[in-house]
């Protein structure tokens, strides 16, 4: 771990390439009216959840298949023109950005269920499906998929920049749920990086250099994920804390005893006011743990219990719980529109996020610090956090029209990840690097890791079309 | 999946580059009485447990550090000569052989542990310690390390292999369990893949590129991995069935119920009268599954009940239950032992292992035609598997002088791969590709993929000089 760099880059180089009109025509010939060159398409296909902004794409092609998804890449590779791949729109991180030009590949409509093995507890799915129209589809068979970023995000977004969320803490991340992938290449190849075997030893494992890549490598088509049984007992639980310290401290004993405990999200005061008006609830406006325990009646009980314990040694107020599963969904919803609660609480506002993960021991030494460095700022800010990884996310809410603002946000974000780092941690729990944290990276791996990256990428898309721009600079 | 090739390369082709001796010069300049060029080190570097020969590397270089390993891949690379990492020795696909000849790199005495981080669930340490001897030195933290390949492997080869073994089941393989590498490239230059975060997103999984490159891309050097609290309640149990496909059924049924059982592994009743031989034991000479049940002590209780009705459903006999960690102990070490009892059962063979791991669901199907071509083929083979993840082994015991019997085991393997290729599965669940393997993998990824491991190994080692002609040619 090195020193972060100094602060220089608070908006990305934008060096748009030039799109010729022989690609428009061309795509417009194979994909007719799948293929808009409308200023309001593609604007909207030129932002994110980020607070970046850049000229939008050239062109919008709305893929139905992985061959539509081929051919496009085919065409742009023809004229060397970056392509973008577009799911939900949910990057926090200015992935979507076209930042060197291009066109967009928007993969909504791939959004099917291809094959559900109920029996091997894995389904196939197009990258346009969003996990909860994924969690819906098989809700018969008893499973689910239970990676849950804020947002409904698109599997293949989620893919693509390695996410995980509130059960990632049981479950792992995408990472660790993906079997195999179908990808069209930067030469508009079509591969598959494995099988649908629990576990394999054959050759690289090309599934997981796709899953985080950003949409640098090539385009994800098709993905197999893991399932799970739906747990036969879940019980859902609010405890108060009179700190912030007091919940990390509970949350730091649970995991090092390791109780199984499938999500411990902490929410501080702030958010907790902004959730309340957004959601109209009346939750106790401190800082609180959300848990939630699956497993058999006697385990989740147990679970409880010592967790239970550990927070009442912490100060925790009596737990409330929510057995139903509509009052868990009612928590749960409120704790994934933090995120929209807090831009609500400042109209007009954008959040810049951060997304520093660090060793569970170090929780409290890089929270707690960078809590009393955001309160000094004065700027307003929401802070949730999956910290039984270790993973918190600060959204400083700036006005976008405000340069000293937005510096005053980078500036608390530059420290908070310095401190990660020197805790041997990392800028991005989940959120990936896209435009915000090239920089960041660098110090993170160093320069040689990020020079083999870059090597890899050359050699997977020698011309530079593959949302191009992204994780490092090329 | 395309249909396996015609099965053409019994033995793998071996072209030795030169060593000049300008390179032995350097290194026994640099290294000392620590390179070696004697004939019986040279050979005991160029073997391994596979059934596979060729001509010994020119030079051993016992490395103590980082920078001894940098140091001799430099002037490897200046001269252009391969590099072959050797641990324990106890590949079974010929990793270890200089088909391409070059020098050996042993890590053997880089056996540290560099750091015990309890708290945090993680450990970091030099390659060359085995998993036993990083068990033994937790110990004394309450946690442990799970993955357990037959051998005694070093930590280094695991990652290498991406190996997996009895507890994969439950604990997941090494490509779960390994935070970040440190990695001498094939420049000789030093790079880090990762923090010691649980989870990240900062950019390409250079972590999970390495787990499993078989030596390709560089060598490891540095390793922190996850370890687990040690179970509250640990118990095991054996069970009898009267046919192997009862004790499939029980195992496909556990898993399916997503029963989180820590170990499930079948035993033929060839294999128990091998080690019932080899290790004095006198257990019922059926097929068996051993089994094992970590959590609380009420936890195991309900998983052992439930694993036990189903059992009973397929005529499994009675459990016997192991309860003291001795009586463990010697439960696991005659499972581990089965290969040597195997091999022992028939004086001077070898033993060509298969390594197929197919959807939970398809076990049953791939296994039981197997077991039929295999009992009518006549050669004696033995059975084990890590059923719970679909993942088996036969060994078939080949008497290394007979062509014939070779070619018959070969077939036997090569019937093996289609079956599982063609039910969605992988031609190696943990031992790799190896020499052995290649041909399968093209069946099993296309080409396209193969062609895409290619250029990857292309870019990170333009000279091919770490470990050439292992996974694919080059």
């Amino acid at each position: 771990m090195n020193a972060p760099a100094p602060l220089t880059h608070l908006v990305p180089e934008i060096h748009p390439r030039e799109v010729p009109q022989a690609l428009i025509d061309a795509l417009k010939a194979r994909f007719a009216e799948r293929c808009s060159t409308a200023l309001a398409v593609c604007e909207q296909h030129g932002r994110d959840e980020s607070s970046f902004q850049a000229p939008p794409p050239a062109a919008v092609v709305f893929a139905e298949s992985t061959a539509d998804v081929a051919d496009a890449v085919k065409l742009a590779s023809q004229y060397e023109v970056p392509v973008i791949p577009f799911g939900a729109g949910s990057s926090l991180e200015g992935h979507l950005l076209a930042v060197q030009g291009g066109i967009s590949i928007d993969v909504n409509r791939m959004n099917q269920v291809l094959s559900i093995d109920a029996d091997d507890l894995t389904v196939t799915v197009q990258p346009g499906i969003t996990r909860k129209q994924l969690n819906d589809a098989i809700k018969s068979t008893g499973l689910f998929f239970p990676i849950d970023p804020g947002a409904d995000a698109s599997i293949g977004g989620m893919c693509a920049t390695r996410a995980s969320g509130t059960n990632a803490v049981r479950y792992g991340t995408m990472r660790e749920n993906v079997l195999t992938l179908e990808v069209v290449t930067a030469g508009g190849e079509v591969i598959r990086t494995g099988t649908r075997a629990k576990k394999s030893a054959a050759g690289y494992d090309l599934t997981r250099l796709f899953v985080g890549s950003e949409g640098t490598l090539g385009v994800i088509t098709e993905i197999t994920l893991k399932l799970y049984p739906l747990p036969e007992a879940v019980s859902a639980a609010i405890c108060s804390f009179p700190s912030i310290e007091a919940a990390v401290r509970t949350t730091i004993q649970t995991i090092q005893l390791g109780v199984p405990i499938a999500r411990v999200e902490l929410i501080d005061h702030h958010t907790v006011r902004m959730v309340n008006a957004y959601a109209k609830l009346g939750l106790r406006e401190e800082p609180m743990l959300l848990m939630e325990f699956h497993g058999s009646p006697a385990g989740v009980k147990e679970q409880a219990e010592t967790v239970q314990e550990i927070a009442g040694e912490f100060g925790g107020q009596a737990f409330e719980w929510a057995t139903t599963p509509e009052e868990r969904t009612r928590l749960w919803t409120a704790r994934h529109n933090a995120y929209f609660a807090a831009i609500q609480s400042r109209p007009g506002c954008r959040a810049i996020s951060t997304d520093t993960c660090v060793p569970i021991s170090r929780l409290a030494d890089c929270l707690l610090d960078s809590v009393a460095e955001a309160d000094a700022s004065g700027l307003p800010y929401f802070l949730v956090g999956h910290v039984g990884d270790g993973n918190f996310h600060f959204g400083y809410l700036i006005d976008p029209d405000s340069a000293k603002e937005r510096e005053t946000a980078e500036e608390l974000n530059h420290k908070l990840v310095s401190r990660a780092l020197s805790l041997q941690g990392t800028c991005t729990g989940e959120h990936g690097v896209g435009l915000h944290k090239m920089e960041f990276l660098v110090s993170e791996t160093g320069a040689g890791a990020v020079e083999m990256m870059r090597t890899l990428k050359r050699a997977l898309d020698p011309k530079n079309i593959m949302n191009p721009g992204k994780i490092f600079s090329l």
